[in-house]
């Protein structure tokens, strides 16, 4: 990477995870410079984005916009963080957009993070403006984008054969702020996790697309895909500082995911995210030669990491070729612009 | 990745490593054919590869050649799996040949993993040499390659910042094959140790490369980089089927890398491989936002990964930029033509 030009970024959308990778990109000033700033919260436009964002950032002079066309043709970013929704429904225009002005687009879409199934037509669609504009259009995060696929897909790299891949991700709630807890439904009862279940856009999003781009890496054609949404319940009384949680109210969810070929489910997902969970770890189980047995202590803590794959996408979609791309088609991720190579730069 | 297309492999070099992923290739026909094999043993030459191999490997009607020249030239190979050295003063001439004759190039040569420092008239030659021709020559295998280089660096992609790195593998040499045995010097003496160490090639080759790997992937610029060489002494008698060593004598290495900044031992790699060890494992430790602690249970077998690591980069480089590339600018390395896919595709 050329560590002398810095990457122009707009940030698209300033929710909670939008305000944090906008505010990682602030602190990565140097390498990335944060050139716009777009939302359409009419609390939040005409400020400035550090006034947004709060936790004492420094004024950016960059003023929130609801006017994406206008930044994208004033500001031409190299990159554009994009965080608007976890559905692929309402964002292709926006991603068009940014791919129309010239911009590689990192997104936090879930559904964007392996869209060929789910979307065929969008994809197409995606694939082919990038590609006319020369750009990368790439959805990523913690889960979908690392812990349940590009993590384990990493791990089978090293066998010679592989007959099973299954991928467990337990999350402690309590530790996870206070959006986390309450998309995993924490403190409601059974009959309303139940009524929110009917409602189709309940549970992690993403987890399909996890397995199917763990099975398209290996070259698996998948017979069957199920998924299975639970709610789990509170033991005891859970008080996470948030949220009140009764013994047998819902604690959170078990949602799982299974890949089958030849009737064996040779590919399974394990996420339980639910408040007062013991531990919080991600696992990794690899049959093959030679098998692996992958444990991540304490977890992959999510509210940091996601941003962490967000910004630490951009350098990798600025030199990658052109087209819509997954985390398995980009390189390896790794963090840039750290502390260190700033203090060093001094 | 095209899995209608076979790509065309030639083994180069038919020692241990070599034979095992020549055996891997055939195991994975269809995906990839093995359509040459060279090595200059005289008692290899004129031999099918699987008589070479053994272990009732089919018949595959491949012979060996001394004339590297020949058969790249007849068999017009897509991709060279070069097996012949760990050093990388000896085969610069191998892979410029291989890569004249249009021919990507993965090799287990250690110094190749990251050669830009060690050897930097060479990397510029051999990339200016794979992007006339159009292919790709990168160097891989377990460690160098994965566990201690591209592994942590995938451990930082989720981190919005990291002020270290620190990683460590402990090898039960016991269960490995013998000629790890006898690389790290299991059942020698302390003389016998420090004379082979003297000798410059002792020890873990590589552990540099990794180290230099991963500073570059993050963008740090080492002020110092230290490596230390130790025996480890056996404290009860061990007889790993192979040899015998004595309570006192050598059971193996202790090898270790240390990348400071500001006299700070902000990486630091730990490679122990001896006898007896308890128990294997390969651990990763960030420092950073969020921290990361990886552990793979039972380690990262060697002996099987690194042939995992060769075979499974020949689709990666198929598809990736020409030129002198590393694991950290290709694609995640994952498993390809496994089991599933063979029988499914029957």
């Amino acid at each position: 990477m050329d560590t002398n030009s810095s990457l122009r970024i707009v940030q698209y959308g300033l929710g909670p995870i939008g305000q944090a990778t906008a505010e990682t990109v602030l602190a990565k000033s140097g390498a990335v410079t944060l050139v716009g700033a777009i939302d359409i919260d009419p609390d939040k436009v005409g400020r400035d984005v550090a006034d947004v964002i709060g936790n004492g950032v420094s004024d950016a002079n960059v003023r929130v916009s609801d006017d994406a066309e206008e930044v994208l043709a004033t500001q031409r970013p190299d990159v554009v963080l994009h965080t608007t929704t976890s559905f692929l429904g309402g964002v292709t225009d926006q991603l068009v957009q940014c791919a129309r002005a010239g911009a590689h687009v990192v997104s936090s879409t879930e559904e964007l993070s392996f869209p060929y199934e789910r979307a065929p037509e969008a994809s197409d669609e995606l694939d082919r403006v990038a590609q006319d504009e020369g750009v990368v259009i790439a959805g990523t995060g913690v889960n979908p984008g690392y812990a349940m696929d590009t993590l384990p897909l990493m791990a089978t790299g090293v066998c010679t054969d592989v007959q099973g891949v299954h991928v467990k991700r337990v999350v402690n709630a309590s530790e996870r702020r206070h959006p986390l807890q309450e998309k995993v439904g924490a403190g409601i009862t059974t009959e309303a996790f139940e009524e929110k279940k009917a409602g189709g856009t309940f549970g992690h999003i993403g987890l399909r697309e996890s397995l199917l781009m763990l099975a398209d890496g290996l070259g698996w054609s998948l017979e069957t895909v199920e998924e299975e949404l639970r709610p789990v319940h509170a033991d005891t009384p859970v008080d996470t500082g948030f949220r009140q949680v009764d013994a047998g109210d819902v604690a959170g969810i078990h949602h799982s995911a299974t890949g089958r070929m030849q009737g064996e489910p040779l590919l399974t997902l394990d996420l339980q995210m639910y408040v007062g969970a013991e531990a919080s770890y991600d696992e990794v189980k690899v049959e093959g030669a030679p098998p692996i047995d992958l444990r991540f202590q304490g977890g992959i803590f999510g509210d940091t990491a996601t941003v962490g794959m967000l910004v630490n996408t951009v350098p990798l979609v600025a030199r990658a070729q052109p087209g819509l791309q997954t985390m398995a088609d980009l390189p390896v991720p790794r963090a840039f612009a750290t502390k260190p190579l700033v203090e060093g730069a001094l």
